[in-house]
């Protein structure tokens, strides 16, 4: 209601949840960046929960107050972001599903806009991934995520899950062989032999051991060397970090990155060109005071921020 | 998002949410009736919360399918429904945010549209009562609660207070003092003084015990003939239920109403002169399963339903 | 562990947590029941999370000890009860998952076992009524459920799903056309069509209003009359009851059964020819103080004890 | 702190949590009733954590506005009521507790004042019993259970446990044979003779169902006869209520009496001579939004204002 | 109660929840250190509930064994400590509120006891810096907190409240421009002059970045440097913890310090002339597990800890 | 169900619940490695809860895939492991469930297995050690909690308790005095006494801060200088970890190590003679999102692992 407006910002538990109280706009066009939920968890292995992941992070993005200290950008100010909405999903079609996603993305992306996608599991970077590459060719990939995800059709029973979307997209070319990097990866697999097909089809995996040890700036300065001047699209998986700092998640791994670590990693992407973006994996029903929501609602703000810094 | 679009009905999980994915208008005019949130809780003397009840119910309202079978209607087809957002509220000027409630209804109203408004907490129903008084007249009230809200001054140390809006309501001859029914009441209270002045300023005090003693389809025949005729304005707090039904309340009082009780005492408004509701007191954090917020949705799909038998 | 063992029973909190502690076996045969759980919630159109029920139910049956005090049988003694552990699932495919879930059921069917099995959503019932079909011919159908789940295609957008299993079932003709009756419905649908429908297909549809108001002895006389004499499965939606006995389910409906009229209900199927059951939809994640998954031990401890009433 | 004091009461949220913002008196004397607690929980055969039940009742005790307007008593006003905190426990030795517990509880009743007892867990109405007995004399009992807790030793393994306290009693000539009723027994136990054995030692068990097909009024004459002109003590085991309106115990059972119906009960038995009363098996970390420990709160009260009535 | 006592301490589950099992003492007097709670939210920006956070660190600092191990203390036995309870507070009326607190820390004071305020929200440090400053003069303050908190009116609409306590107490004259030092700003604001404002009022503001890139140990040896000499007043919001170790506060912030590093810096204080102290923006409703009231209840016990320090 | 079997490995959701999925077998005999639960919490101080401990660990280790990348072993491969299932036990009795717990260990170290226990509370150590003993003699042992847990025999007034057992371990010379390191201990104590006293019975006691100090390699160098060539027993109390990482625990202590310090502390201690683990003190009623269990369960497959290159 404009009526009883007064001057002061939105508060954070006013108004009908869009990302950052942004404008709802269920048609393309008109904006610069416009922020996708798709909210399915048809193909999860551990618990499910994911479907209501968008929504959980649209309340958590209402706390943002707009301006990225770190980065020195106001996006919602320096860019027109829209909120579309979600795509339609067919719980029981994983097929369906993406080929509503891949639309939904390709649609956005025709009308000019960059797009954050907010899920949802992490099947659907694959027709996210089909949708960028279908208007910039193969993409350099930066991967955040406790799991390869690289795995072949066995995992879960289906070839296509939230273990494979990786494997499935080199397979259909949409990722650059030379400019897939991962980070975080850590924890148990089902043989050796996961790490050893992951390091092969990826260009550079980091476990989550290798980052520490090599420091979060050397990190960030081999990122850049690598992948300058490429198309970079980038995919997160929340449970790159710790469970004690995202517990709303299906498939948790101890022994991740920090809050603090990730927000750094992903703010050393500045400068690089980047074409979209994904958050995945957010599980309401196991994020009791929302701080795994809270955490991907700001990741998500670092994303625009970064179009932000790019833009200007 | 139009694009992926199917033929099937929209998820409870899916999209931005709106109350019953009804599209979201902030400005007045071309709706039958506009759901209105309040998202207050400055004047709760139990547990803080309530601030977030029009999100939580929103949220829940994705869940009702559409068609009434009880009562035979289809409110969201039979009538043109928005949502209008909230309120501003100004979270320690309890004047303030009750000033901005009242401009937000009376433009409401003022463009045709009936209301019903989401709490929020009690105190807001006397603005609410201000703006329908402007337009229809002292009115008839239909209070379900717990507790008769009638107190003076005194408590919690304000005059306008979630404990004082009908008192206050009163005083200002908002409210038709023939014609106020209270039905629900129950537990203990200060002294055996805050019945007998509740006694004395509602029409009709019917304790919870009373209701159950006497049978529904009774209270609902001496409804009926006490009111028919009368503008009438419904306020449920939605402590009326038993904490079993309702958790998620501020001041939750045991040995209250079934949720079956309830909807068969709303549903027994059908056929009075029905001019506005609200929903009240629904506080999220006590809510870990959404039960409450489910039965508040309910609730305020069977005003909307009342509505629309209304205008058949 | 033998060792240390003491004279008295074992406790709830001891032990691997099998149905009623009773023995794991996965392989059919030489037992009078077989507890089977389907941790599958693939199709399910509101919160997820019925993946986890069979656990969950395992858990809470710890409690029962033993004695079913108002049906007078001991079933756990009157009957060699075995746990045969859970159906693999595919979570991205309903129709390979319901195929393993009727050979599963199709096995101890011909081991000369019968047959409770534990969801998981209730798309699984179809699957099972093919297994049990195929050995008793068309079923009568006892089922308790909110929803009626007789909806054609679109629903969700798949031809199998959670709101689809008895149209299915019925085209299939495992049903008995004469034979199906359904006790709970209630709550808002799609359109009018939706219980026109419902009633097309199933032979006596009650609501929960129409229970409560024949009353619950009359009800049963009805279903014993109609049903005496006819081979008849028993499939219980837990959100059947009221959300406030069952918090943690997918689909909650406001204004339901309570466990006292759910049990007595359950409990008047005494003296049919019972031939399977199956007892669906509990979600954990929503059930944080674990009463909706007890409840559902308590109701398959009575699916046990009619058996038991059964073999004597 | 009395400075900024204002006129109005104390708020719910408010103060140092003692019972019904009583004062704290660790001394016996001076009072005509007097609150303990006995955090304990060492011999629970489900869930533990009971030891937090007093805790979690004088949080919820602060809500009780202090005028009973169903018997028309202001207990806090009409009697001297002191909180006297907790009775020492040693967790894993049962029998110093009961020591400890049964020397508190006569140091009070020399002091003149009566004691309404908060637990903890079920095991501690033995030596409550031998406190009040050595007073009385053999004392009539009501017991408010899901359970007889009249098992023999073998129950968990130990001669005292929150399963034998009413057997021991019996052996320990503290109860009259002839006065001990018990209300709210239902669920299934080890054997049919539990049953047996209870209805042995026990002068009238009535089952939850025996309650409802009775009727709540018939029950209340039923008792008042019986036990009209004894020395009463009164036991309530919160697992009476139904798990919908006391999910926070630690062996709640399916079918059990509303909270309008537990209170009914308890207020019939007005007009008896009533010596002593305990509230047991409250478990906080199973009630995340309070209700139990409000219910429990609610039952004290009804306790207090039982006393004021008898007192006038 | 005495009767019933053994040897051995006092048990966390044990006893009316006083701060520390320490005396509750309403009059001031007698003692060397107060512990006072102020119950309010009234004036919160994102999520209620700070009302019962000094109820729930009362409860965790029961867990309290009484040695300080890293500062080598025995706080409870070298110091007299009394909890005086809470401030009578008016939820709807910030300014009533904070006469009360004001009048309250007053009283204290002039009783010559130190005072440790627990909160409540950030709002009330504005009357406990004015009490406090009337005894000690312009105040040296260490602020430790996600946010400034300086911002000017228009926050929330109102001139007082939790985003403005120091920009008012700036003004007021109360804190000393030299000595104000905050600690572990970050995430987003408003806009860039939000940050710039708080720069430009604080004498040294450190981001919770610049606090690890300059190494805990530099920067204790800084504030050391700054404030020696210098009646110092110590306020810590609870959100400068990361959310992983402390979800249950309104406003949290991603990124944040961890409990060792900010147990670390509390305890780098020792040796200033510590006057004053607040513990603010606990939010039980949001704290499942109480490890952020544990967090509070373990600072303060720091404050105390600084006390005796200070005392030997 | 070996019906419906498909290619892939288990799901976490699927299958009962025994220790990652490894078979149930209740004899002795034919295993490398045990598993063994004792759901006891007779003697905990603070919250109890940890008697549904293994059932919580156990569930969570479901999600356990089986090859370990970091120490680059499969255990359930390499080895032979079953789940023994659970030690009965007798609440009220810790003397009883000490001598059930001894006689379970002596017999599958009779057998010829290596023993992993997973609690249950701490006390069960010592008959965990006085197995172990008796068979390879005094025992070095590794323990990482944040409590000494070599208390006398006041503590909560019973010679054995959770707080106790190293003392007494070491007054019955299962322990070798100069091969017992304490990893993680911080937090405040009764008194100074507390920790010259552990420090008294300890080779090497270092506190959390020592640790981080020290750095976590040069910790493990010691470790490893200190006990190589010695049989060494692990224990681990789940609070070593920081709330945060593990806030489902009944005596948390703010100040801990992260999840991975943790880990690679346990990792560290590979190369050493190791005869056997326990992991205590998960309490799950504190644990919403299961990631204590699962950390738990992480650190239990360590164990195994450690075995595992142990044997290679």
């Amino acid at each position: 209601m404009t009526v009883g407006e007064t001057s002061f910002a939105h508060q954070p538990f006013e108004g009908i949840a869009t990302f950052g109280h942004q404008p709802f706009k269920s048609e393309p066009g008109g904006a610069d960046v416009t922020i996708l939920g798709v909210p399915f968890d048809g193909t999860v292995s551990g618990r499910s929960g994911t479907r209501l992941g968008p929504r959980s992070i649209r309340e958590q993005s209402m706390c943002l107050w707009g301006y990225n200290n770190a980065l020195q950008v106001a996006p919602f100010k320096d860019l027109k972001v829209v909120d579309a909405g979600d795509v339609r999903v067919v719980p029981p079609d994983v097929v369906a599903t993406h080929r509503n996603c891949e639309l939904a993305a390709a649609s956005v992306l025709e009308s000019g806009s960059r797009l954050i996608t907010l899920g949802g599991e992490h099947s659907i970077s694959l027709p996210l991934l089909r949708a960028h590459a279908a208007k910039y060719g193969p993409l350099s990939v930066v991967q955040f995520d406790a799991h390869p995800d690289t795995w072949d059709q066995e995992y879960v029973g289906h070839r296509f899950s939230h273990g494979t979307p990786f494997r499935r997209a080199l397979e259909e070319e949409l990722i650059d062989p030379d400019g897939f990097v991962q980070l975080g990866i850590r924890g148990p697999t089902g043989s050796a032999q996961d790490y050893a097909d992951a390091r092969d089809c990826v260009t550079r995996m980091l476990t989550t051991d290798e980052i520490i040890d090599t420091g979060v700036p050397a990190v960030i300065e081999e990122i850049q060397n690598r992948l300058a001047g490429r198309p970079v699209y980038v995919t997160l998986d929340i449970d790159a970090a710790d469970p004690a700092f995202a517990p709303g998640t299906g498939t948790p791994e101890v022994g991740g990155l920090t809050s603090r670590e990730l927000l750094q990693l992903v703010r050393g992407l500045a400068g690089l060109q980047l074409v979209g973006f994904d958050l995945v994996e957010v599980s309401p029903p196991y994020d009791p005071s929302g701080i795994t929501a809270l955490l991907a609602a700001n990741l998500a703000f670092e994303f625009l921020s970064l179009l932000a810094v790019q833009s200007t």
